[in-house]
Formats: structure tokens, sequence, C-alpha cells
């Protein structure tokens, strides 16, 4: 059993760098992108949302798994709503409602993780998406609720031209590691804001 | 004649002073917001049109001006258009396919900017509006192609509930003074990116 899993790592492993050196040679190709937005600054759901928007703009079709409820803004989760309703090519799963975070219910946490994970898995193997956003799927891997090796596995042998984008708070070392781009929000300072009540349509 | 300039700066130094005492008073009430985006940084003008994205998903009605093209995205104003064709209470007037950046064109570069001005302030008086995007005027600004003083005076006349949000670099150090909210996009780095091309939906 051991050795299997030894095995298996290694040919992970082995495949994370095959990509790394496709990477540096193939920059000039088109190709779909693994995307990871991380760190504790705002804005890493908001840009994923502007991408979404972007691709609907250039007649592309947009999937999304909401792991955890919060980070997609009340704004732009009721826009996806609308959008969907018009006919435009977007749909969103939202996975988050039932997270106790309770250790005692660990179990039930990993369930209903992994039926989102199952519903990502769905959305990537249709060939008829071209981008997919996997939010807040970070904190389902930092909480080992989705173990990382599966989401790297499913993301490298996704199809040539897909797009995934995964956001979230500490993103796993090894995501990074297949991401062909990947962005940290960082907090620096909140210049100028003089404590203005955050309002509909601006702020969320 | 030169009294009657100094007269006109004394008050308008006066309305802003005054609109500064608000502001630091006011930071529990839902008022429209004058929001700057500026800075040398990418993200000033898709950030304005995440904004427009929630609004519109908040049921709110968006104006946009185009004062120089460029910054808005490919795919970003494609969906704008689109959206506008399903009926979403959004519109967009481009006005930046005229400037010759000639300096023996500066007249003419004048009369184009000035139509622009024109339009928005037609969409800042018109109450049916929530939200107006004034993309690029920053430049047309810092080119004195539109007086600020023009700018200036028409956002401290707008109504309560609207709000502006001008994009742009250089933003003039008066509309910085009037703003509630102003942002800096700065460079700092670009972490991890590989040369990857742009691509369609994912960058523009």
């Amino acid at each position: 059993m051991p050795e299997d899993i030894n095995e298996k790592h290694r040919q992970r492993m082995e495949r994370i760098n095959e990509i790394k050196d496709r990477q540096l040679a193939s920059a000039t190709e088109e190709k779909g992108l693994i995307i990871v937005h991380t760190g504790s600054g705002k804005g890493k759901s908001t840009a994923a949302f502007g991408m979404a928007m972007r691709s609907l703009g250039q007649g592309m079709k947009v999937g999304i798994v909401q792991f955890i409820k919060g980070a997609i803004a009340t704004g732009e989760a009721a826009m996806i709503e609308k959008l969907s309703e018009q006919g435009f090519p977007i749909e969103m799963h939202t996975m988050g409602e039932g997270f106790t975070w309770k250790t005692q219910d660990r179990e039930r946490d990993i369930a209903t993780a992994m039926r989102g994970w199952q519903k990502a898995t769905e959305l990537i193997r249709d060939p008829s998406f071209d981008l997919i956003i996997l939010d807040e799927l970070n904190i389902a891997t930092k909480y080992e609720y989705i173990p990382v090796d599966l989401v790297v596995d499913e993301l490298l042998d996704k199809r040539e031209m897909l797009h995934v984008v995964v956001t979230g708070r500490n993103a796993d070392e090894q995501l990074l590691e297949v991401a062909d781009l990947a962005s940290e929000m960082k907090v620096i300072k909140h210049p100028y804001s003089k404590g203005i009540k955050p309002q509909p349509g601006v702020e969320f």
C-alpha cells in the first residue's frame, strides 16, 4: 500500500516538472491557464468575477463552484443570477451552506466539501465550458476537507484549452506549483478611506 | 475679471472644506460617493467595471463615458454592449476616437474632450442614473483639455445619492480633495507570471 502511494506521488511530481518545463517553453501559445488568487487581501473573488464577465463578453461559457459562502459579493452573486436568467452562458453552484466548522462534525464537513468537489469535476470535465472558477477551494484544501492531491491531479488532467481559477487564502504549495498565473492579494494599507459605510454596488 | 475668478476659487475652496467636514462627520450614512481610481498600475478601469457589474446586480442604473479608448478591456466593452442589447440598464458613450495628441491640433483635442464632458454632465444630471463612470477623465484634465474646476464644481453639485467614479493616471489634487474614496494602483512587481501570452477573457 505505501508503495502505491509513493509511486503515485513520484508520478505526480514528475508530471508537475514536465508542466513547468512546458510552461517555460510555450509562452507564446494560447492555452487554458491554471490561475490562483490567494493572500489575505481583498479582491480574490472579485478579480475572478471580473474574469468571468470578460469571458462572457468574449462569448465564452463560465461555470462557478462556490465552496464557502461569503467571498462573492452580494451584487456579484445577484448579477450572476440575473445573467443566467437572461440566458447568458454562466452557471453558479453554491456548496457552502452546510459547513459546521466544528471539530466533532469534521466528517460532515468533509462530505459537504466533497459534494462541492464532485460538482467541480463535473464542470471541469464538461467540454462546453471555457472558464471554471473554484471559489474558496483553498479553504477546503487548507482544512484538508478535500485532498489537494485530488485537485492537482484533476487540474493536470484538464482539457488543454480550459481555464480554471482557484481562489482563497493559503493556497497549497502544490497548487501554486502547477499554476500558470498566481496572484497574492496583500493588505498594504487603506489609503484615503474615511470610514465610509460600505454601499451596495460600490463595495458589494 | 480677476476678482470674479478669485471669488469663484474662494467659494470652491470653501465648499471643499465643508465637504471634508461633512465626510468626517457622516461616516454612518449612505450617500453617493465620489470615487477616484488613479496611479500607474493596472486595474483602474477594471475595478470600475466590477463596480458597474455589482451595481447592475443590485438593480441600479449605470452610465459610462469613455474619454480615451483603451483602458476598458475588449471583453469588458463587449460585455457592456451585450448587456445593453439584453435590456440591462447600462449605457456606454465612447468619446476617445478623435484625439490627435498633437500640439498643433490642441484646439481640436480640447473640442473632442469637451464633447465627452458634455455627455458626462448630461448623465450626471439625469436623475435615473445611480452610478456614473468617467473613464480616463484624469488624462483629459491632466492635459488641461477639460478644466478641472469644471469637473470639481459638477461633482460638488451632484445629487446626494449618485455615485461617480473617475479613473485614470495622475488624478488632479483638487479631485482627490473632494473624493470620498481614492485608490492608487501602484506597480509593485509581477509575481509568478511566466511570460504567458495574454488571453481573451482572462486578461482582456
